[in-house]
């Protein structure tokens, strides 16, 4: 079976390949994401949203099977005549009626998939691993015949027997598969599992490698990141993360872990502000408010609230913030109108205000906010009254003297702040 | 400073230290969540919340600093008077000011945090490791010689040099603190890192390792639990994940991740089915919806809509569930009324009426309804309609005989559902 002799005391391939700074997207918002429970998107609606990933740089665009419906088939059709960069697949099962319908759509390439765990053979087709081979060696070889890129994958590959998954990977990669899969199809899948299988399959294949991993337990962003790390190639995601039960790898979520790991990589081939309209867009079609801890887009990714944040993001960035919000068109905020507050963070809203306060002052100004804030949540408005009215006090000479008398009896609580804080200005 | 001379030789302790089965959580939701940008929690609700992550069975609560405000100081008496079983924990800068007023509160233990990365040393404190490390030696003594718990951590940990980190670890963990933690505070690192800094961290000190992690690129859970693969003991969360920006290892989804891994540790130790509640609690207090891909909780967790994945719950629900939702007091729904329905989610849907289908009847009232779901979002009612008429169509006579007549020129479309489908029992 194997074309040349390995060197079995070589380098292994898996220490040099990790593809984090050369990955590709598969995104799936029209095929995972419209088995999401609230998904029906109209052609219409479906053709907006392939254009949107489309120009924000996704590599190939995976649509619902043509065989699903009548209506399927067509949107398929009528994507693929778009005339897009991204590269358009389609998902099928692994059985040549599928096929058939497949390649005539006009897809660039066809994604084959079969359940290979003893749960989906036992309770799904019913088929045994010699079955599943020889009808993906017939389906593979058609597609292949036509002309278009052809993805073999195992479905619920962690809960498959590994030997069965390696021969059955193996036998398509020599028949000349563009791609393999690895699905975590029910989501339990942890990193350091996903990275032992890629590098395992690696080794056995010579073809690329794409992951898909569901959200089930939480891990499908770091599951992904640690498939590119062993080498994978291409990372399914989705708007959002929208598919079957919580959904998969969410596009925003794997950007935010990629800029991280590949800046230069992700910021030249991603339109990484155009994030925030796909999200909005998918959202208002499945009819689900955008989640309020979403990275990157979610309402308090870029806020800043206790005081020693507040404190050293002023004066640097980086220093609480790996993500910086400019790249994704958003904008940080400080959080100054709570009890957590601290004078910093007075200090730049008094700034913003234009008033002049000395950081003596400031510090008094902020003991008042604390107090205020330790009886009910406070808003921006209350926050400024107490500066302004503050700030008069103190620059009107008649109140000022009238003040100074009674600061030996001053009610202001000790301050809870760092003493001797130095600005520094920014190096970012 | 080693007290055994370590042999070089022996298993190392991290090949035998993962905790996955013997992990304890420290809920920070009345600290990191108080940090999130919403969150204000008078008393009686911070009380409230204490009690139900008590009922829960959370190991440890962390709550906000005495010295934050003074507010805080009495909420934290509090709670400390309330005679839980988890063990009250509050968390200070490593200032003997701070260290002063934790131990006068009640409390059973103080979590001590300071910034160690070449950023927060510039830009927050301004202090370097020799000032940070003869501090945390004052602080440290004197908390234990008030007879409660010490943790130290540093903050920043994975921007911080590993020798630094090394070394003040191994000083703190000499004067006996029972807890040394790792805080991952921007939210940049990665499972493998994790892994590796955590095992590097167990071969150097004796005491209890803590870990907490940011949300920022997606990586919390994932983390936390590669965190007890490499032996931490103990993961920070919060509810729902609240926190600093979007947050924190949330508790729901980091128990999604571990009943997976050690179902039986979790179960007999945690009150899953109170989840639901404790997030709505929290969700209620701080203004924001439960994210509709929440682990567990979301909308749509246990929803299976795609026929192929219809079928095989159906069959079994292990085909395509990692998670039960019984576990967690919440029930799977089977979505059928869409186009991407199959004849085994109708069949049950007709079994749920009590109406009676043969299957090739079923097959047709399937491909009507995946016609119907072609053209418009579909809802239950809508399905219902379908099978009541078509089930009354195919028992009336006189109906019958008309439809028989007219079978050849039928316009139904071709079916997408799996030919030789058998039910077989679940066998779980």
């Amino acid at each position: 079976m194997t074309a040349a002799k390995p060197n079995p005391y070589a380098a292994k391939p898996g220490d040099y390949l990790s593809n984090v700074n050369n990955f590709q997207l598969i995104d799936s918002t029209l095929r995972e994401g419209e088995q999401f429970a609230n998904a029906f998107f109209d052609t219409e609606k479906k053709i907006e949203i392939a254009r949107a990933l489309d120009d924000f740089g996704v590599d190939y665009i995976e649509l619902t099977s043509p065989v699903a419906s009548e209506q399927s088939r067509k949107d398929c059709e009528a994507i693929c005549k778009l005339g897009l960069k991204a590269k358009i697949l389609t998902h099928i099962r692994c059985h040549m009626d599928d096929a058939r319908v497949a390649v005539q759509t006009g897809v660039d390439g066809v994604d084959v998939v079969i359940g290979t765990s003893k749960f989906l053979r036992q309770y799904s087709h019913g088929k045994d691993m010699n079955y599943i081979a020889k009808s993906a060696v017939e389906v593979i070889e058609f597609v292949k015949s036509k002309g278009i890129e052809i993805r073999f994958s195992s479905e619920d590959s962690f809960r498959s027997d590994l030997v069965d998954l390696l021969n059955i990977y193996k036998t398509v990669d020599k028949i000349g598969v563009n791609r393999v899969g690895i699905a975590d199809t029910v989501g339990c899948a942890n990193p350091r599992q996903v990275y032992e299988l890629v590098r395992t399959l690696k080794s056995v294949v010579h073809c690329d490698v794409e992951c898909h991993f569901h959200n089930d337990t939480g891990c499908a962003i770091a599951n992904a990141y640690t498939a590119l790390e062993g080498g994978a190639r291409l990372i399914d995601v989705s708007v959002l993360g929208i598919g079957e039960r919580n959904g998969i790898t969410p596009l925003g979520g794997l950007m935010a872990r990629m800029i991280v790991a590949a800046p230069d990589y992700v910021k030249s081939k991603y339109k990484l502000h155009k994030i925030r309209d796909i999200e909005n867009l998918v959202a208002d079609a499945v009819e689900v408010n955008i989640p309020f801890n979403n990275p990157i887009t979610g309402f308090c990714a870029f806020t800043h609230k206790a005081g020693i944040h507040a404190k050293a993001i002023l004066a640097n960035p980086s220093t609480y913030e790996i993500l910086d919000p400019h790249d994704f068109g958003m904008k940080r905020y400080i959080h100054f109108a709570n009890r957590l507050t601290g004078w910093n963070a007075i200090k730049a809203r008094v700034d913003q205000l234009n008033l002049n306060l000395t950081d003596d002052q400031i510090k008094e100004v902020t003991a008042k906010i604390k107090k205020l804030g330790d009886v009910r949540s406070l808003n921006i408005d209350d926050v400024d009254s107490i500066i302004k009215n503050f700030h008069t006090e103190v620059t009107t000479p008649q109140v000022l003297s009238a003040r100074k008398n009674k600061q030996n009896d001053s009610d202001v609580p000790e301050l809870a702040t760092i003493p001797s804080a130095k600005r520094t200005k920014p190096s970012a």
